[in-house]
This record gives C-alpha cells, sequence and structure tokens, in this order.
C-alpha cells in the first residue's frame, strides 16, 4: 500500500463555499447542493499548506493521488479505500496526434477510467460522514467505481444506467456488488429517480457535482499534469465533458497551485468537447449564455458525454471562458475515425471520449484555433476496452492448406 | 515522456547464453531458440552494472519499467516504443484474500496485461536487429502488446489465435493494426503455424520464449517486487503460468539483483499456478520430471495458462523447486468464485488467471502450504475487463410507478 496513505494527516479543510453564491458551509457535515441547487467547493487553509509543504517534498512522494493529500478532504486514512489511484501516464501519438500532442491515459486508474478519482475521495467522505447507502444515475464508468469503492468500504450502493449503456459497463457494475437497473431513459432520467429516492431518505444522492468531494479527486488530474511538466502546464487541454467536473477540478487545481507559488498566472486554453449529438456546451458557449438549456434527443457512440444536462453548466462555460478556450463539437463519424486511427498507427486504444479530444484537436488544427507547435494534452478518460470494436476475422483450419501467400 | 528514455543509455550486455546447455551466443544479433532448441538467456556484466548503479540512483528516477535500464537489453533508446509502463500497483484484498495478501495489477499496463512488459522489449529489440514482419501465436493479450508496439513503431505483424480465443482480445488485436487470424486448434497448433511461416523464411517467430528478450521485459515484475518491498522480497508468490515466462524472468531478477547486492539470498516460494484441466506443469512437478509432456484435451476459462505445453517448462520447474515452491492445480469452480468474491468483497476484477491465483492461495491456506501471516503476492495477469461477466438486470420504466422497496 502507498506509503503516501499515512495516519498522520494533516488536513487543511476549512468549510465548502456555494459555487453561485458564494456563501459558507461549515466542513465535516454531509451536504448535496447548496441551497441555490448549486455544487458546493471545498476551501482549503493554502498558507498553511504552503508553509507545510513545498514542491521538494512533494517530489520525493510516491506519484500515487495522495501524495497530494494535504490539497485533498479526507480526515480520516482508515476511511480510504485505495484500489491504486496511480498517477496516469502521458503518451506521444505522433502519427494520429502529432509530435506535440500527449494523451493523458487515465483508463489505467482502477475499474479502467477517471472516476475512480473523484468515487475514490467522495466514498471516502462518505465513509468518514456515516453515510451507509449510495444512488448514483450513470452512463457506466462512474457506476463502476462507485461500486468497486463502496463494495471495499462496505456502503450499500444502487445504480441506474440508461437502456443502452455498453452491456460490459453495467456487468461490471454488477460485478463489483452494486445492485444495478437499466433505465428506459437517459441519464437525467436516471437522475430523476435517484433524487426521488433521495427525498424519500432512501440513500445518499451521488450525481455528478451533487455531493462536493469527487471535484476534488479529480482535481488531482490537473495537480499531476503541473507536476509531470516540471510545473509548467500544457498550452491547450482538450478534455471530453458531459458533468464536466474534471474540467471545473483542474480549473480549481490550477488556481490553488498558483495560490501556494507553485506555478504561475499562465493557464493552458481549456477546450471542452463535445459530441455534436449531445451539444449543451457547445450551444451555450456560442450564444454567449452563463447557463446550458437541456438538449433534446440526444444521441452519440460516446456514451460518457451523451450528458443532456450539466447541474455546473456555468462553471464550465467560465472556465473554458476565462482560459481562452472553446466549447467545441465533434460528430461521431470523426470521433470513430480518430479511435481508429489512433488504435492503427500509435497502438492506442482510446475510448470514444477520448477519441472525440483527438477529432476536435484535429478539426482546431485545420481551423488554426490551435497551431502544432503547441503543447497539447487530451484526455482519453477510459480505457477503450470498455467499447465496442469491429467484429473479428475468419477461421483458419490447421488440418487443411494454408495459404500463406494470403495471410 | 518518461525520463528514464534517455538517450546517453549505458548498457551492459555482454553475451546469450543456452538456457541448458550454457552454449555463449554473441549479443547484437537476431537469434531465436539455442541450437539446442532452448530458450536463450540474456547475460549482463553485473559487476559494471553495480559500480554505476546505486539504489539510491534508482531510487530518485520515475519508477516505470525503463528506470530498470542498465539491466534491460535495448542499446537505442530511439528503438523503443514506449506507452507508457508504468510500476503496477499492490492492491490489498483483505475480505477475499487475507490481511498479508496484496495482488499485483498488472492489468494496468498498455493494452491491459502483463504481455506488455516483455513485448516492449522484444519489439523493440526487434526493431533494434532490424526485423520488419512478426508472426506469434497468442491465446490473445500477448497479441494486442505485440499489435500495438509494432504499429508504433512500424513492424509489420500477424497473429494467430485458438478459434475460441475472447472475441475482445481478437478485435483488439485487430484495431491496433495486426493482421489477426483464428485457428481451430490451440495455441501449440498455432504455433505450428507460425513455425512453419518462420522456416520458410516469410516472418520472425515471436512464440514464448522463442525469442530472447520477452522474457528481460517480464524480468521487470520481479525489479519492481524488490523495490515495492524496500529490498525484501515477498514469503511466496502465485504465479498464473501457462509459458511461464515471468517466472522464470523474476527468478533470474532475483538472481541478478543478489549479484548486486541490492537482496539477500531470500527468495519468495514460487508457486506456479495452472487450471486443472490444463496442468502439464503440475504434473511433472510432482511426478518429479525435468521437463513437462504436452496436455491433451486442455479446457478451462483461465484462457491465458491453457498452454499444452511449454518450451520452458524445465526452466519453471527448476525455478518452483529451488524456492522450495510447488505447482498447484486449481478447477474453474474454484477460480469463477474468486473472482466473483474479490470484486464483490474487495471491488478487485480480476481476470480468470489472476482468480486462479487466489484459488490456489486459498488452498494452500487449508493444507497448510501457506501460513495467513506470510507475506504472499499474487499476480493478476490482465485487466478483468476483457473476460466474460455474468449478464446484466432488467430495464426499469421511467414512466411506470417505479417500486422503490423492491430495488
Amino acid at each position: 500500500m502507498s506509503s503516501n496513505l499515512t495516519t498522520d494527516r494533516p488536513t487543511f479543510v476549512t468549510h465548502l463555499q456555494c459555487s453561485i453564491t458564494g456563501e459558507r458551509y461549515e466542513a465535516d457535515t454531509l451536504h448535496g447542493l447548496s441551497r441555490a441547487g448549486r455544487p458546493l467547493l471545498v476551501r482549503y487553509d493554502l498558507d498553511a499548506v504552503k508553509a507545510t509543504l513545498s514542491r521538494e517534498v512533494l517530489a520525493a512522494r510516491p506519484t500515487d493521488m495522495w501524495r497530494w493529500r494535504e490539497l485533498l478532504p479526507v480526515r480520516g486514512t482508515e476511511n480510504i479505500v485505495s484500489l491504486g489511484e496511480i498517477e496516469t501516464p502521458l503518451i506521444p501519438i505522433p502519427k494520429s496526434g502529432g509530435g506535440n500532442v500527449l494523451v493523458k491515459d487515465e483508463g489505467r486508474l482502477p475499474t479502467g477510467s477517471f472516476k475512480a478519482r473523484g468515487l475514490v475521495m467522495a466514498v471516502a467522505m462518505a465513509k468518514e460522514l456515516g453515510v451507509t447507502r449510495i444512488a448514483m444515475p450513470t452512463n457506466g464508468n462512474a457506476g463502476a467505481a462507485l461500486a468497486a469503492y463502496c463494495s471495499r468500504v462496505g456502503i450499500e450502493t444502487i445504480v441506474f444506467c440508461p437502456e443502452d449503456t455498453p452491456e460490459i459497463n453495467v456487468r461490471e457494475i454488477a460485478m463489483q456488488g452494486a445492485r444495478v437497473w437499466r433505465v428506459n431513459g437517459l441519464i437525467d432520467d436516471c437522475g430523476a429517480i435517484v433524487g426521488k429516492g433521495a427525498a424519500e431518505g432512501r440513500w445518499f444522492d451521488f450525481s455528478t457535482l451533487k455531493e462536493p468531494y469527487r471535484i476534488e479527486g479529480k482535481k488531482t488530474m490537473g495537480l499531476e499534469l503541473a507536476a509531470q511538466g516540471g510545473w509548467r502546464l500544457p498550452d491547450a487541454i482538450f478534455y471530453p465533458t458531459g458533468g464536466g467536473t474534471g474540467l471545473i477540478g483542474m480549473w480549481k487545481a490550477f488556481d490553488e497551485l498558483e495560490k501556494l507559488g507553485w506555478i504561475g498566472p499562465e493557464r493552458p486554453r481549456m477546450y471542452a468537447v463535445q459530441a455534436s449529438g449531445c451539444a449543451p456546451i457547445v450551444r451555450a458557449f456560442e450564444a454567449g449564455e452563463e447557463h446550458a438549456e437541456r438538449w433534446e434527443d440526444a444521441h452519440t457512440v460516446a456514451a460518457g458525454i451523451r450528458v443532456p444536462r450539466a447541474v455546473g453548466d456555468f462553471l464550465i462555460l467560465r472556465a473554458v471562458r476565462e482560459s481562452g478556450g472553446k466549447a467545441l463539437g465533434v460528430g461521431d463519424p470523426a470521433i470513430l475515425k480518430a479511435v481508429e486511427e489512433c488504435a492503427k498507427q500509435d497502438g492506442l486504444l482510446l475510448c470514444p471520449e477520448g477519441g472525440a479530444t483527438l477529432a476536435a484537436y484535429r478539426e482546431a488544427l485545420k481551423t488554426g484555433e490551435v497551431d502544432e507547435d503547441e503543447r497539447v494534452v487530451l484526455f482519453n478518460c477510459a480505457t477503450g476496452l470498455k467499447y465496442p470494436m469491429p467484429a473479428a476475422p475468419q477461421t483458419l483450419d490447421r488440418h487443411g492448406a494454408i495459404d500463406f501467400d494470403a495471410l
């Protein structure tokens, strides 16, 4: 087990804060959304962190996500149920992407996706705050991470997926000890069921951004990027955006790192990538809106970003605009082409959402939105193995004559 | 990209050596098996390594597998086509295993299995030695790793799988740019086709242990275990054994580490775990034989260890015996039960071969072969996501009345 899971953990959380009104909420108490119906953000005594922790001390620690413990909310290490949250590698894709493009391969995390970052944190906090039963709507990967960590820590879980969630995701959730149901609708229809049950006191609602701690886990993507780049951030980040927790989390991470004096005021341009069949953030971005309306009749092969409505819409839009980035939509054919070319040319099997970032990057290169000299990071949010691939080939008869020239 | 991929790489290979006769072969030349038809082992000037590299220098490097470069055969860094070969985490499974059991989760490696360790090395050496076309028989995971690395470096690959190889493996191989064929037989039937084509000069034969470098990559499992344990090895290792490259590799690693003075003469007991439906090594071990006969009518859910005949049989048996370990067979029901319980109780989805090691450990506990106070490492050789799981549940109608009490 990582030596970062020390029991003499200094914690620096001061309070929680409503992301829209700024109203203050107590730490160490169970919270959902703020009274304004918006996400709560965790605040730290960053001056105290600065006085305690240096980049040199940090560099000497193992690189898993618990090296960042002073910037994370868990007070009791005994509540952390780790499955090995490694620092994910940055992988060049010179042929399908270009010489300055790195893929952050989040498929290497427990349960094969970046959802592990958020859920390991949220489950530890749920344990710390006495939650015993959790429900969640999911397009698949978040449910798998929730199930794994909750089974490990002994919290009961009920998970709801859209009807056409890939079979492998649903099976994985069930295998890992959750009760899982398909629903004939989209993720917000599932969310409505979770919300109803939560209102009746049946369970705690773990929907994206409806509890305050997943974002703290996802924030470590930004912390890692900074450390991996030698405290120099990339010029642009392409992030597949459904609920947007990771994008919001990274933006928060950069802010905290600047307050620690570990990075300067420079920021990457943040590109929120959506599928053109479900692009509420793109539409709102282009219309200059602060909030995004629900996207009707959502459809895309990239199920993980098929999120018609995001409770943190204004936080996503704010980060994208402040960074000088954009919200970009890409079509399914471009997504599938990007996945195929990255696998065939660079040996890296992206998930469709990861493929969307590559497709968006290519389009941005064409339009001059990014330059090929710029250092770019694309997020591959899950292992490509969870997704359908084209069918396999014929069978050879070992007893027959094999035509070697035709192989 | 890892800073371990430095271009001023000191290399310490002196020669290759036949594993059965001890005959010497030149390095920097393309080799298959030795003239005696047995695997070749890579030899290093370990005194020179000892004079160059300390454990302290090593500890300051990033932890990916290229930190071990002085103990690896690649001379030209430009030939390494890395996909991010991270150090794999050790994960406790307290409920399904016990308090002293750690799973080394090799499913986190590129292409989702430990095969990446061997293939990244073998492909780099193939590139270094001018190979342009490679063929391989595989139960799935090795072919996926081969395809990924070869596509990346521009080597052509042709892969042959047994007919009933899981569909996902075959598709993954094809997606990553190899030409892949199913064959109506087992892996050694596929191997015969590869051998025939190689004899005709159509391609280079990449069968397990038929080229000398996969074992050097697999060796890093032993190197990592030593470093992760603070240079103290576990008491026992349970290793799923098909071709046995990893077990042989770890045994070689421990020997090299002792010559460097980094560990003492103590060794873990090595348990070679096979499925009872394909257990040639177990049979040979119990009969006191030095070689293992082909296992007829092989069948098991753990396709990765369905290897009826291993060219390195004597090396596996020798390591197991010298270590004071055993070769152990486990039935498919025990394998499936171990996979299910580890997922449901500890949130870790093992592959069937990984499940076999947990099943064997449990049986060894019962028979008194291991004690529950002993520090044990089980190898989970691939992500559990590549394997069939029980079917998913019913669909709820969001328009109907949902019976919350029944969820």
